[in-house]
């Protein structure tokens, strides 16, 4: 049994090829198009479908279901895409344009956080854990929360924005219009943007040395490593990087006082250098005697492609 | 049936004689003592309940429970006060020091933000609701979760504090050792530290005549009602008080999408004066379409005797 997950990002779209709901078998990225015309973006998913199925030597009559995780909001009964900042889409009705192109196949769509969430629920760092959240750490920083064994889609339905939460409450503005939420100082683009900050300085930094000065090739990743090597600049950038998301992490202990709290998305694949400090200073940081589990995504930026392979084909 | 609730406060402690549950028929306030030791404060409270008992003209067989609800964390179980450190209680066993002079009677203890909300939930402002916060507003900050309809004690059974979130990272120093938590920023002791602050600065206050220059005399309601009558330095206090409070609301509303947020304490009594500019601010910083109600506590300052009540007398 073939499934395939799209995880639809504002930087990339990624597509995987799923066996039996959990087995990555294959995976492409596109990058997202900067047109953001939906009609054009869905047909580069579908021919990239189409050539991957190939590459692997199955046909399209073996897969049984198409599973679209994106971010945003979504309507999942009407399979439309409802509010996509990020993504420039507003009312689009990807299910059903889909369906257009896999005639019969079973298509569903959901929200990319919740995606990550059920996917690590069903077989991840959340299996059998009664009152948990997720967090998924990318371009921007997205939420899923676990309540008596369930995904809590929030109490009104509209979902759970753990990146809008304020934690500096003078500090950058934000897309949605405040300041200082949790995703302007603890996503990769906070990263990327001091990254970038100290290069201009042009302070003795490994960053300037692996970008060629080139801003555009900025990463997280690149930040990070330049801490872990040891880089001044680097460092200081990743200390207060720590410092900001074990305020945000533990803000969420002290509210819901978790068993335990699962971290994904691509900052999350950098291990023990983010996680072992980030424990310790929440440890500190809580208010409780008993801190929650910290432990980092089984299904690491791969959570939402699973996720929304499994929520395609659930029963 | 008459019933017995306590409600034992950094500051005050408040005691009530209760008919049917719900009917306050009378209460009484002691100044919490500053020797903080239990044993005293337990004779005190004794004392002050025989008095309101003959009072009222009824006898001690005619009460039927005593339900005390303290600040800090509490074993249930044990009748424990395990910490509280505004109260300077550790590990105080004062469900068995309340049985040595109430013998037979039912007593039970529990958590004063827990002990509002359960009486909210019961028969107040979150009757009713399946997902709702309460948050009740004093010296301190406490909160209370309801989730599927029951009071939530955190995943792991420690709590929830809304109080211990952060808002500003590097705002003020907490007791809890972090900096800028929502209980420093959005207290009633918040209030009072700005009102002296404008008072030493001797601008042309009302807070300075109302208080006749003596800081020990400001209170959260003098800083607002000099607000409400126009003074420039409580209105300039109560507008920075709204941006902290709505900030840390629309945090939860964000995070939960609650269908709503009670606020109960000695500041929800300010009524549509604080209520209307707070649901304002919350709708506009907030992140979904459909904001959450935000309403004051039906028992306001009263819902930790109601609630201490409730839970002494539940089947």
């Amino acid at each position: 049994m073939h499934q395939i997950g799209i995880d639809i990002g504002g930087t990339k779209i990624k597509i995987g090829l799923v066996a039996d709901g959990f087995k990555l078998l294959k995976t492409t990225n596109i990058n997202f198009p900067t047109n953001k015309n939906s009609e054009k973006t869905v047909n580069l998913i579908v021919n990239h479908i189409r050539r991957l199925i190939d590459s692997i030597g199955i046909s399209l009559e073996q897969i049984v279901s198409i599973g679209i995780a994106t971010a945003g909001s979504v309507d999942e009964e009407k399979g439309l895409i409802v509010n996509a900042h990020n993504l420039g889409f507003h009312n689009v009705p990807i299910v059903k344009m889909m369906q257009g192109h896999f005639k019969g196949k079973n298509i569903a769509l959901i929200n990319d956080a919740d995606a990550a969430t059920y996917a690590e629920l069903k077989a991840g760092s959340l299996y059998g854990i009664n009152i948990g959240v997720m967090i998924t750490i990318g371009t921007g920083i997205g939420s899923g929360i676990v309540l008596g064994g369930e995904i809590f889609r929030g109490g009104q339905g509209q979902g759970t924005e753990f990146g809008h939460m304020t934690l500096q409450q003078e500090g950058p503005v934000c897309s949605c219009g405040n300041r200082g939420c949790v995703e302007t100082l603890c996503s990769a683009s906070w990263l990327v943007e001091q990254g970038m900050i100290s290069m201009s300085k042009r302070l003795d930094s490994l960053i300037f040395k692996r970008t060629g000065g080139d801003v555009k090739r900025v990463t997280g990743e690149i930040v990070i490593d330049s801490a872990k090597e040891g880089d001044a600049c680097g460092k200081i950038i990743f200390r207060q990087y720590l410092d900001n998301l074990s305020s945000a992490v533990t803000s969420i202990a002290n509210f819901l006082d978790p068993e335990v709290i699962v971290i994904g998305g691509g900052v999350s694949l950098v291990g023990d250098f983010l996680f072992n400090p980030l424990r310790e200073l929440v440890e500190q940081k809580s208010f409780f005697k008993t801190p929650c589990d910290i432990i980092p995504a089984k299904f690491g930026n791969h959570a939402g492609i699973i996720g929304a392979t499994c929520w395609a084909s659930r029963t």
